[in-house]
């Protein structure tokens, strides 16, 4: 992955270039881990516009940043910002990009104090790099959509009655490890019953029981990349309200998935699904907005929501998640991860969304 | 738990009045679970100086918020901090504290442009709080350290010659979550011979071998707190200098548990099993501090290092976890999760330290 993560680092050097700073100082870490493969808890880059990045990491990464990014000069010093502010200073620079979004108004007050050198709020720009994937990372979270997909499959024999929330949380989990994750992208969400009401319902004690809707939301990480399903099925013949909000996100769904085109409004994305749940009177019952980017992260740029701006781009994975969430009664969600591509969405999990009967 | 939360609320308060501000906005997620019992990936806490608390949270997790600290008025805002700030200016505060350390420079411009209220950092007062633990907490931990234990017990007869770290980490992990475990407190570190010189190795393909020296660094997440134990074993009758370094190791942390006693000063604490490694000619092979505090988050206030400053007080819990890391060769780490007490310290994992030769 050098090659990879030097383009990456050459086009970010250009966006310096661009906004006449000296270097960018990146301190996220998941921005850190994009532009040079290290994936540490404390580490940061100098980034000059000239694209000659400076590491700096603490003496328990040192051994795997030479093994990971062996073309990077590393600094060994547990103060990585600032061993790179001072680095910037001394070589000249009188202007040194920082990310406001990650640095704290405490470490700011800090890194101002250790050199003569103007610090200056650049905006996102490694995010806006990271939005459009190449297809190395696409083919990443083409396999954990994958992985996502047959653990799905796996685990599905033990999702019925008497099992509760948890055994299934817990089975999926161990699922996706046995398929090849390298674990969950985030804790997985299994929501039965009345539960299925709670948008974020952590998995508990309950037990599944015939005539609950069973909402699970979860996803393997693969090469540090993040995938995100959601599918709900029905313990027993299902009533009929419940058929009707299953068709209704379905519907819905789908309404998005066809809305995520190159050019696109993100607002007009969510605009498309939520309109479908709007009509049937539900709006108030989707909480939260459409979906959002996947990569690095299993939140990133771009989100989809009514209050969201922003266009959509060929090789933006995002993903598509309306949901209707009924106090007392249960709830639906139905999620996919997919990619915008100029020909159609590409659906990377692929697990039907007929209503399963279990 | 309502109650508890209610009285760090209060001891919050008594804080705040001190410090001379009308309210704290706390915007820590930690914290806000600490204070409030509420777990969110999207919550703010404005906690006035008379102590009558008030909530943001968005829509996914209001549902949550009514189970859990029902006691709270709740806003609904997905702009928690700024909804917050907002009702601090209309409830007539002049001057707002904030947690400096977690705003982020890109927020604190956004909240400045908010209302009129002076916006004053007022240094880490949950924290603070939060580094002496109730005996609910100490409760908690001791759970997560029990599963922990049990953990290694279950996986023990799987730590042989021929499976890979990465069946390994997964053994533990697995036999942590049947035992009771929310998760893995952290990513499980097993590192196997020459990789043992790594001291955050991420456990990979490499397979145990006769002759190696395995370290397994992991912990068990329960109620939301952290345990963390590190145990090296040898695959096969270890060589001399093998025994050598691990006894060593292990004579260095009895040296660092026996310092830490309430009143003791951290960097002392530090220098009593750094010292040990240093007069074996072994004090550049220890690359890190010797422990840190463990509750709500896996690394908290406070950290033991030869440069940290800062005493332990009774009711601290504490790691502490000397290694020696020789490249090529390999490493040895010995770590134990335990409270500060004054009649000697509470070990809360207790796998022996004897070197098991498997």
């Amino acid at each position: 992955m050098g090659e990879t993560h030097h383009a990456r680092r050459r086009r970010l050097a250009a966006l310096i270039a661009e906004r006449d700073a000296g270097a960018l100082l990146v301190t996220r870490l998941v921005n850190v881990r994009y532009l040079t493969g290290l994936d540490s808890s404390r580490a940061a880059l100098l980034v000059p516009a000239d694209g000659a990045a400076v590491l700096a990491t603490d003496g328990r990464y040192a051994g795997m940043a030479a093994q990971v990014c062996p073309e990077l000069p590393v600094i060994v010093d547990r103060q990585v910002a600032a061993a790179l502010v001072t680095r910037a200073a001394a070589d000249g620079h009188a202007r040194l990009g920082f990310e406001a979004h990650d640095v704290t108004v405490e470490q700011h007050a800090e890194l101002r104090g250790q050199a003569e050198i103007e610090l200056a709020a650049l905006g996102h720009l490694v995010e806006d790099l990271r939005r459009v994937k190449d297809e190395e990372e696409i083919a990443l979270l083409r396999e954990a959509c994958a992985i996502t997909d047959r653990a799905f499959e796996a685990a599905l024999p033990g999702i019925r009655a008497g099992v509760t929330e948890r055994e299934v949380a817990v089975a999926l989990e161990r699922a996706m490890v046995d398929l090849g994750a390298e674990g969950p992208a985030f804790a997985s969400i299994v929501a039965s019953g009345p539960n299925g009401a709670i948008a974020h319902h952590h998995p508990g004690g309950r037990e599944l029981r015939r005539g609950d809707l069973v909402t699970m939301d979860f996803g393997a990480r693969y090469g540090g990349y993040h995938a995100d399903m959601t599918r709900t099925v029905a313990i027993g013949e299902p009533a009929g309200w419940q058929r009707d909000v299953y068709d209704l996100v379905h519907r819905a769904q789908r309404a998005g998935l066809d809305a995520a085109v190159p050019g696109a409004e993100t607002k007009d994305v969510d605009a498309a699904a939520r309109d479908v749940i709007k009509a049937a009177g539900h709006g108030d019952a989707f909480t939260h907005g459409l979906g959002h980017g996947v990569g690095l992260e299993i939140h990133e740029a771009p989100l989809l929501g009514y209050d969201k701006t922003g266009k959509l781009m060929d090789r933006v994975p995002i993903t598509a998640e309306p949901g209707v969430y009924l106090t007392g009664r249960g709830g639906v969600r139905i999620e996919d991860t997919f990619v915008v591509r100029a020909d159609g969405p590409e659906l990377l999990t692929t697990t039907t969304k007929d209503l399963l009967v279990l």
